[in-house]
């Protein structure tokens, strides 16, 4: 028999890399991952983490280890243009990479070349035993259902030819890249946008245009475009270091560039592209630059895999791990082929729209003015066009559409409870950064953070004033206990006695944890008294809404005005496990609100659950 | 003939670490650094941070290893105490560590044990080429002044008596501890306070006192009072793990505490004491427990030894390095010993006061309450007591007496310009938290950061508006040029033409480095037209003082009227190398604000300075 895997990835590029990371960090899966390179990348290649990806990594552990490069950081963005006549080039403003209204704690982008990124996941998952066979390719795969349990067949081939070897798995992903053989094997077709020559434009020229990227520590990275003479010749043997530095003057004339060294460089095609599916089985799932290709002028192509690794995680192991049915897999190239048609179709009309005419000063003053998202659509095309570009380029931009993990009124789960309003949290969007204050040891707490994705949903009760919802929380942990509730349906039974410190993010269920956030301050909380037993065994995740940053009243949690629920009565958030607000809901006495959790479940779940089975 | 050394350190706990890590910052000096331990501390022992402490630390790169082992960072201390008729114990508050008067970015103590502290700076130390000789002991040594040039005489030995050496030294500094041989040697007195018992008191019960540290990671400290019964009886023999534990859980009665491993314990005398003097010679000097120690109860002793070391490094560079007279290094004991005497004075204060009655709950309100400095002497002798006690355990308390560094009106500069009026920075003080934008590439910067600690002194122009500073900061920049002032007088001659990028914070002189801040918007600024050539080529310290973070008028801006600089006319700040204020001067147009620096340093200055010269 050939061996047996949960999951098999073909490529170690930076999402490969972090969907091993991810599964990894979800249960013991058995990971076969290869990668046709004979070791990872050295230097160069992609260099943006939006702040969304940011966000991901901290949540992963794996800022701080991004920090201690010290990357470069961008907070704004120059814009040069040529002066009339030929006479060279001026700088015709700065714009911040994420004004004010993107509502992040990393207002930058943070640069660091892929090498570097991948070593970071590599050792990541060297720390969690797991290695990467280098210089194999897969040969042949197929998903022919003889074992019922590892469905895929997959032959591999080591790249000298030397051995072979025939695996099978549950599921197969494709993060091979912009040649992707898992693509070209199933099929897919790729639909192109025509070639755009339109880079991140900080400098354009009569002689062209080129970006500039600060790497940190002296170090820069310019982007210059070169028009082939021919058609067919290849880029990347015209690119000589001195045909770009040359380029590289020209177009930045009448300033000069020199440089003492250089570490990396390459020569691409801007090519924009999308596959028509990501998975056509269920099992056999493409993600990055094997299912999208973008112009580098976002900076989007690793982040936006970075996501699409993310997506499938959780959900493959929600429904490895038993709880979730194989219907949520379908959510993963619904949710993620949209978001990258949506960044492709932007591309086009932002490119277009600046080519037309520079913005005058006063759109670009309306534009990086804050704005709230509920207020009337703006009606200056430039300004709505520049806050979308933000949105995408910051992550913050993704929102998911209605599904069976998003609530809408489509949804099954009809309960009058969800989406109480004034509440500003939007189902399919992330939840936002709030801080808050930890009860147990008077920490300052970056609310958004303070799970670690571990494939659990997060459920965050906002308990308003303690003296108004002491009943609705009693009756909140009440009808958790019962029969059928989401969390007595998978109840973990291994946690006897006291729960163990490592266990402290699930000590009843694996795939759901609770945070509690009072509206009062942090010394007038005591788990003990303020919480029934157990919400109180969470006891590292109840918080005080009691940080002042100014400009709210002294009544009122800034967390709980945020997030639009009443300081009074608070209001319940369930995240899904990668930060994605699924469904909010009113906090009430009585049975409902657990009632509406379990129907917001309801559609996914393995099992039966509360009053609104399905089974 | 014996080897010769710039400075010979003995010990290499947190202080010797500490100051071999500050010289090799300050310049290329033969550092001979012995320890009688043939290995590091390996875990326990000193394990408090203190807010400054931070700081500095951060200035000298060394922040972002201490936060990625993650280490507990207390926010909030809890009191508990004794219930009436033996009942056990309950909580009776909790207060922060730093209350908002206390202007910090770190507003906690950071736990990380010495074994750790020590292994940080070790590796830094190596990146440096700097070794420590262990398993060496320093046997005999004499300021003998034969050899002009190293004057010291310092004899080693092998602690297994294998092998002994003699070197010569200009300086010997004695980091040695508690039981410092070096002051032994000197015959330098203790003057020891009587032995108290009172612990930074989380716990006070029938049975004795206690008190819980959190190290992060679910490990934590318990510190508890053991009465030997035999006052002869070594306290190391009979504090054994389970007397240790058989006594926190009769202090902790009716609560039990258990572990399921233990690190590292020990047990030693509370003793407080302070040498009489430092050094007697200026060659031979002391630092750290060598020449003071502490009650654990403020956790300061590796603290204060940190900044013994951070003011002896930078001193000695500027002496040795040509800039400053030998007559500075007086000023090592004298501000360093005062502030010693002051936190063990404090001590007992606290102590007594906190053992006559607990506080009650308006006091409590009173004390943590934010209030200026500037405000009429508090009446509550408690509160007083409370506010003084966070001003030393934070660091932030610490503030120089006037001398030659830190400028008064017994100061030999005469200067009508020093100290202008509403300035509310004071000589001797720490310069505080300053946010501001950094021009060049936009980033957030916080000032009293932005330059590492390399022995420079710290300009700060805060430039007001441009349109009414123009004239002032072009006379200040003509004025730094002439002959005889300060830069002129000590301007390097080793870089010609493009100033290279790592020489950027000293691009004219060692010894002084130069940031202006405009109050006007970053997009206003363009570095080449507002600013006159010699401050234009600091370029990475230009800012703009224009974060919002709400309060303040728009027309004016934060950072300005924080330190009291009117936002129209701005003020010039010096700051010592060691972050400290030195003095603060008003811009004026003319050859006044560059007369009165001129002024400031020629009492110490090796060279005769402007028209201030004392030559």
């Amino acid at each position: 028999m050939s061996e047996a895997y949960d999951i098999v990835i073909v490529g170690a590029g930076p999402v490969g890399l972090m969907l091993a990371a991810c599964i990894a960090r979800l249960g013991k899966y058995k990971i076969k991952h290869i990668d046709i390179r004979p070791e990872r990348t050295q230097i160069g290649r992609a260099d943006g983490i939006q702040a969304r990806s940011l966000d991901i990594l901290r949540n992963m552990g794996l800022k701080r280890p991004i920090m201690a490069y010290n990357p470069g950081r961008i907070y704004e963005v120059a814009f040069w243009n040529p002066l009339q006549h030929g006479k060279g080039i001026h700088r015709t403003g700065t714009w911040k990479s994420y004004p004010e209204f993107i509502d992040t704690r990393y207002p930058f982008t943070t640069i660091l070349h892929q090498g570097r990124i991948e070593k970071i996941f590599v050792e990541d998952l060297e720390r969690m035993d797991i290695q990467i066979d280098r210089s194999w390719a897969i040969s042949r795969f197929k998903n022919e259902g003889e074992d019922l349990e590892y469905p895929v067949q997959v032959d591999l081939i080591q790249t000298n030819g030397e051995a072979e070897c025939a695996v099978r798995t549950k599921y197969l992903f494709g993060a091979d890249g912009a040649r992707s053989f898992v693509r070209e094997q199933l099929g897919v077709k790729m639909t192109y946008k025509d070639p755009t020559i339109h880079m991140k434009c900080t400098v354009h020229s009569d002689s062209g245009s080129a970006m500039i990227i600060p790497h940190g520590n002296n170090v820069v990275r310019v982007y210059v475009q070169i028009k082939s003479s021919d058609k067919g010749q290849d880029p990347r043997r015209m690119a000589t270091e001195s045909r770009i530095q040359q380029q590289a003057n020209d177009i930045l004339s009448p300033y000069r560039i020199e440089w003492d060294r250089v570490d990396w460089h390459s020569a691409y095609p801007i090519v924009q592209g999308i596959a028509e599916r990501y998975t056509l089985d269920q099992r056999i799932f493409m993600g990055g630059d094997a299912c999208h290709t973008h112009s580098p002028k976002a900076g989007q192509g690793m982040n936006y895999g970075f996501l699409d690794a993310q997506n499938f995680a959780w959900k493959f192991h929600l429904v490895e791990s038993g709880f979730a049915t194989q219907a949520i897999l379908h959510t993963y190239e619904e949710e993620r082929k949209k978001m990258a048609q949506k960044l492709i179709d932007f591309d086009a009309k932002y490119a277009a729209l600046f080519s037309s005419r520079p913005p005058s000063v006063s759109e670009v003053e309306d534009a990086v003015r804050c704005k709230d998202h509920g207020e009337a659509e703006e009606s200056n095309e430039f300004v709505r066009t520049f806050k979308q570009s933000t949105e995408f380029t910051s992550g913050y931009g993704v929102h998911y559409d209605p599904n069976c993990l998003n609530w809408s009124e489509a949804h099954p789960a009809k309960s009058p409870l969800f989406s109480p309003p004034g509440v500003k949290l939007l189902p399919g969007r992330v939840f936002p950064p709030v801080t808050v204050t930890r009860v147990s040891d008077a920490c300052i707490a970056h609310l958004e953070q303070e799970i670690p994705q571990n494939g659990s949903y997060r459920i965050y009760i906002f308990a308003g004033s303690p003296a108004t919802t002491s009943q609705a929380i009693s009756d909140f942990a009440t009808n958790l206990q019962e029969d059928n509730s989401f969390l007595s349906s998978y109840r973990r039974h291994d946690i006897m006695g006291p729960i163990p410190y490592h266990e402290r993010h699930n000590p009843h269920s694996l795939f759901f944890t609770f945070c509690t956030i009072f509206n009062a301050p942090r010394p007038a909380i005591e788990i003990n008294e303020s919480l029934p037993g157990v919400l109180a065994e969470y006891r590292d995740q109840v918080y005080a809404d009691d940080i002042k940053s100014g400009g709210v009243s002294k009544a009122k949690g800034e967390a709980h005005v945020k997030l639009g629920f009443c300081g009074e009565k608070g209001g319940v958030v369930v995240v899904r496990p990668d930060g994605y607000v699924g469904c909010t809901l009113a906090l009430v006495e009585g049975a409902g609100t657990v009632q509406g959790i379990n129907e917001y479940f309801a559609p996914i779940a393995s099992k039966p659950l509360g009053g609104a089975c399905v089974g």
